[in-house]
């Protein structure tokens, strides 16, 4: 079994080229369950979600999906985050969050978040609406402007940076951008959303929400659920190396974000808010 | 909005090729939420869960789920799969699966599977010992035996085969093989895990489960969730064209599963089960 905590882990394998087989070692990147806790005061702790990532980063992820989900929404909503040290011996896939007492949070929320993320309603529509319900409100029209150029070098950017991708080629990337192109944060992970609440989680810790004037770039597709993490952010500009789902352009369209997909370094396909591109 | 039940979608675009941009009609794949529920006998219908997915083969996608959360275990517990009739309009989003009155559910269970489903526990290796609790067990050494050439071959059949793909880029594919390379069903899905729902769903309601004898190929990554729903088909060879994760060899060797990865037309890499590969 694989030590908990690290990204990767070396296995032996059979590399097959043509007909030759050759024994290696190799490196693949580790995929643990972690599971995400809120402490309450007064009324204990509450198991919120179980998700499957790669370690590292975990307490920025545990709060980049608590925001991501509505549970939290200021920083000084967070007294604390800790791994949980009841399990001997200790266990590093267990993230509690611990509310200030003044935290606005309702138990009931938890079911209702449940239904409304997995889910988001039975419908695109019911999803989108589910959004709004939310508290996210349309993005600020024409700001922030960013060029084709940096655009197009974006995918290049994520790929060189991506340390773990080079060695396992197995994690999605999600990187913070300024409108000039210059990288302000890349996180790794097995899952998409997760590399995605990974960078959110940070910028919430370090009080820097809303990300207003920032590009969020994905290595894979944008899924509905990537747009969602994004405008919950205030991110106003999507950028994914792949293609967008349906869904995913009918949120941003209906809050007015910019999201582009299939980006490489030749050109890209704009689906929605073509006034921020310059 | 776009309409239920279509696979694609059209979508007005600006396409970017150097400093050029063209407006043009071009199709992405349709992301929409559908809902799973049980009719027990006598105990009314449970919500079990809400999935991101293509519309289209609706009903596999629910019963492969089912079969593989071990909620259903044969063919004879299913009576009939039905949309909802409740809402107006007709609604496409929501599946009713109906049990038979012999069929053995616990309600209990539905709890019970969602934490080791979305979970598995709080590390790998109790992902791993909740595998075996729900009843797997490994699989039946050296057979099928399949060739190299066979294996190189697949990603290309599934590529060529993958007619909403080639419109959107923008969904997975699983497809089943025989041993000898034929395929036997291709289905696609923005989810990979749907896809791969899809096909056992298929192959649960046609009764012929399990799948001793076939390979499974998918189009991206091999995660942890896509070799525990082979194990549970009894799927014994796991072709992926992307990387594997660290918890998705663990399971595989635990398993005895033959997993490879990073299939292409050169070569392959090969984690687990060598033996099954002539």
């Amino acid at each position: 079994m694989i030590t908990p905590r690290r990204s990767t882990a070396r296995v032996s394998i059979a590399r097959v080229r043509g007909d030759a087989s050759r024994d290696v070692r190799d490196v693949v990147a580790v995929e643990e369950p972690m599971e995400i806790r809120l402490s309450v005061p007064g009324r204990g702790e509450h198991q919120v979600a179980v998700t499957m990532r790669t370690p590292g980063d975990d307490f920025l992820l545990a709060a980049g999906f608590l925001f991501g989900e509505g549970l939290i929404a200021t920083r000084d909503d967070v007294v604390d985050l800790r791994y949980c040290a009841d399990v001997e011996p200790q266990e590093y896939n267990i993230v509690t969050v611990y509310l200030a007492p003044a935290a606005a949070f309702d138990p009931d929320s938890l079911t209702r978040n449940f239904y409304t993320t997995s889910s988001c309603g039975v419908c695109g529509k019911a999803s989108l609406e589910a959004v709004e319900v939310r508290g996210c409100a349309p993005l600020p029209a024409g700001t922030p402007v960013v060029s084709g150029d940096v655009v197009r070098a974006l995918p290049g950017i994520l790929r060189e940076r991506q340390r773990v991708f080079e060695r396992t080629g197995g994690l999605h990337a999600a990187g913070l951008f300024r409108p000039d192109g210059e990288l302000v944060s890349l996180r790794e992970d097995v899952g998409r959303h997760n590399a995605v609440d990974k960078i959110i989680g940070e910028c919430f810790l370090e009080g820097r929400l809303p990300l207003s004037d920032r590009v969020l770039a994905v290595s894979g597709r944008a899924s509905f659920e990537i747009v969602q993490k994004a405008l919950a952010a205030a991110i106003p500009i999507v950028v994914a190396v792949g293609a967008p789902s349906s869904l995913a352009v009918d949120l941003a369209r209906e809050f007015e974000m910019t999201l582009v997909g299939f980006t490489k370094a030749d050109g890209y396909n704009v689906y929605t808010g073509r006034e921020r591109l310059a």
